[in-house]
């Protein structure tokens, strides 16, 4: 505890967090942890369909564990497919009740949510069920659920009120459209869905429910996961395509409307042939065309903080513009919109404020997972950023394709399962990016994320001894350069 | 290509491997791709029980790869559980059909056992189906399962000629039990099940069979798992007790005799208590009280080569005593018993005799996964092995149990799910090991590894970021010491 008391009598708290999700909650219960005294906001607008949720933020609620639920149900759907081939004489009769799994997935949240609360109450914060903005830089008005307002003074803000999906401003795509803050509570099975949108997002919401046997189309503007490396995001999206994912791309969705037997007809336009109308008629139509924060809420004028493209600028302290204001998550510019990113973050601010510590967060070699029913995962550049840095000649690209031992009875393609190690060409062949599409890739790319911030080179990599038989072991055996011309496939069994 | 022509002329072959199990055919391979005439021989002698193989060595035929497919087995087992919880309405009417798991199982191994063979003959190697016997130093006799013999010579020879299981010395052993040799072909479910012995193959058998829903025991005469972290290895046994196994320790087997039912009753003394008479009835007895090699086959006596407690010694080169004479694989002493390990020592063999390589293998930090159902990994030294090796204050010991995202909504208990993380208490606060136990404990600990081989600390370790949502990211986050005391579980939710 480093921080005088004396110069926060003035204020009612210490900290005040505006939003509760990972990042907010981190730090405020670092803070207490280190003797602050805290409140918290935390207020969800409904969405245009009307989907509401507690306490805990995006990733508790409508993302990271909701999303990975379904993930987590997709592969289960695919290890019934897989059963039999390991002896299992499971019936053939099975299919997913929507209803029943996010009726289990929604109880979860709820005993979240209620955890949430517990610790917060144990922790001694101060909880408003409410939005607050500014009025100066020090005084926040709450404007509780209930419709009460009050006024609360901080010493310090934390701005940490996440993003919320983006509409398109067509007709119809409020009234009959969602987003993945209504798709994990969905009364309904979803039926034919179109996901709009190009990101990680629309992926894997398609990816899921393709798996659970919905008809799935992806609309795309242009290149699907085009920020992510370019050969491994044509891998994914070849992989759910050979799934039964369609791929709509190079079209913008005109209006949608609802037809006379209640389904969705979306009109959209072909960015390569304008002459062209097309069509489709679906059930459900889920937006996942970016997300931005809901910045007008915490009447961010009041304080001229410096905002960039409808997100907030702070330094390598996570401070605004306003010194005693600070941001965390997703509404911040510059940095991974991901939940662990933002806990950090949040952790590392209440530390240099009430304890004394100095370190900032390292932003380098942040490892990312795709989960689709095959995921990707992958830590450091890739291979055409390291175009851009470095001549051809400065790099090298080590591949190969592996047969994962789960895939071999049950005869699932193996030629999706790919992995790419991008070195610097020099005496210590550094490491500078490694990717991994297959089973269990989230898992997996974690031990090698630690190591590429241990300086991880070549040399360690394959003299490191695998373990047999994981895939992960695969990343040590990238013995082939794209350079060499040599086939990166490998032979169908599993000895080398 | 190095090696001096005119010095070969002499010999049939410049190598010759007895066992082409994966030690030896890495060497065979990496010689014959360096230029080398090379000769394989390989035979197997058929079990007790009478069960054959091709050619490949353990791992393929009787060892990790049919292991790992029952393991597999085991987990979509699990899955298939699981599955109603994530709105799955899988019909309850399910069960194994062990015929065709092992059909399966040996169809994939025959495949490969051909691909081995398709191979060789690519590579040109010479291939005798047949047991080779030392004459001289570098003469080899080869006596084919067809009944003819022959001489061959090699200027340089590798005995890669592996490990079989152990029989006890007693009545019936031979008789009705069998073992890991025999299990993976067994032609009828094994039913209720005695494994006999304490160490990683009576545990993974045991671990697949019981979740295959037979009833199962293990015997061991003291501790499970005694070379493992004491504290991991009661975890895996806890967990397995959990799940049904039956654990009868302090107990050694006396005889098996035949019933009249066809069963068979096994007799066992009582270490605790001499004076109690036990018995129990099973249809199967699996005997996995350790592997040792066939080495009276190869008439070692022969060539003078070292010999320790039925291993041979080599120095770091995988030289005998005898300097052309070389040795990999699991019958060496001293050195992991992994395929990788072989694999890596046969090909350093060959690189250093036909590439001009120097180099030695790296046998430091090296994974290794116990593949019962919850799989428990580690890569380093273990608490005990620390506590040797330093005073109490000179080291920490990190833990922390997690809850597996898997294991929420259907609710399995989280309790055996423990990282454990060894550090030495300094500056640096370098790792010296990682253990792990949950779900894909193998696919995540390699990377962990890897790292380890980079010089992990504590501070790289913590300031990695997670990949959020899985289990490996709990790696990231063990921030409790047993020194300090406080409490290492975690809260039912997953956010911290």
């Amino acid at each position: 505890m480093t921080k005088n008391r004396s110069d926060l009598q003035s204020y009612d708290f210490d900290l005040i967090c505006i939003g509760v999700g990972s990042g907010g909650l981190a730090c405020a219960k670092e803070a207490v942890n280190l003797g602050a005294k805290v409140a918290c906001l935390d207020f969800v607008r409904p969405t245009p369909a009307g989907t509401r949720w507690g306490i805990g933020g995006t990733c508790i609620n409508v993302g990271c564990i909701p999303k990975k639920h379904m993930h987590q149900a997709a592969l289960l759907g695919n290890a019934i497919e897989d059963a039999p081939h390991f002896g299992w004489n499971v019936p053939k009769n099975y299919a997913i009740n929507w209803k029943n799994l996010v009726t289990e997935i929604q109880n979860n949240i709820k005993a979240t949510n209620w955890l949430v609360k517990v610790e917060m109450r144990a922790k001694n914060m101060t909880y408003f069920n409410g939005i607050g903005s500014f009025i100066d830089q020090n005084t926040i008005r709450v404007r509780r659920a209930n419709g009460t307002e009050q006024q609360i003074t901080g010493k310090y803000i934390l701005i940490a009120i996440g993003n919320r999906p983006v509409y398109p401003k067509i007709p119809g795509a409020l009234e009959y459209g969602i987003t993945s803050d209504d798709l994990f509570s969905l009364s309904k099975p979803p039926g034919k869905t179109l996901c709009v949108g190009a990101g990680y997002v629309s992926m894997e919401c398609a990816g899921f429910l393709n798996e659970f046997g919905f008809n799935v189309t992806v609309m795309a503007r242009a290149e699907i996961l085009s920020t992510f490396d370019h050969e491994m995001a044509t891998i994914v999206k070849e992989y759910m395509a050979s799934r039964g994912v369609t791929f709509l791309q190079y079209r913008l969705p005109k209006s949608v409307e609802l037809t006379e037997n209640k389904q969705l007809l979306v009109k959209f336009r072909n960015l390569k042939n304008e002459n062209i109308e097309e069509q489709g008629i679906f059930d459900t139509v889920v937006w996942a065309m970016g997300r931005r924060a809901l910045l007008d809420d915490i009447n961010f004028s009041a304080v001229n903080i410096t905002i960039d493209d409808h997100e907030i600028v702070v330094n390598n302290f996570e401070q605004t513009s306003v010194p005693n204001i600070f941001a965390v998550g997703d509404v911040v510019k510059g940095r991974p919109k991901l939940t662990p990113v933002a806990i950090k973050a949040g952790r590392s601010v209440a530390r240099r404020l009430f304890g004394g510590e100095n370190c900032c967060v390292n932003y380098n070699n942040i490892p990312t997972t795709l989960f689709t029913p095959l995921e990707y995962s992958f830590v450091g550049i890739t291979e055409e950023e390291a175009l851009r840095r470095f001549d051809e000649n400065e790099m090298d690209v080590h591949h190969g394709y592996y047969n994962p031992i789960e895939f071999i009875l049950s005869q699932r393609p193996t030629a999706y399962c790919y992995i790419k190690v991008i070195t610097k060409r020099d005496e210590s062949s550094r490491i500078l990016g490694i990717h991994f599409i297959g089973p269990n890739a989230g898992e997996i790319l974690q031990g090698f994320a630690v190591a590429i911030n241990c300086g991880l080179t070549l040399d360690t990599l394959f003299s490191t001894v695998g373990v047999h038989i994981t895939n992960a072991e695969e990343v040590t055996k990238v013995f082939i350069t794209k350079r060499s011309g040599l086939d990166p496939s490998k032979p169908l069994y599993v000895v080398p």
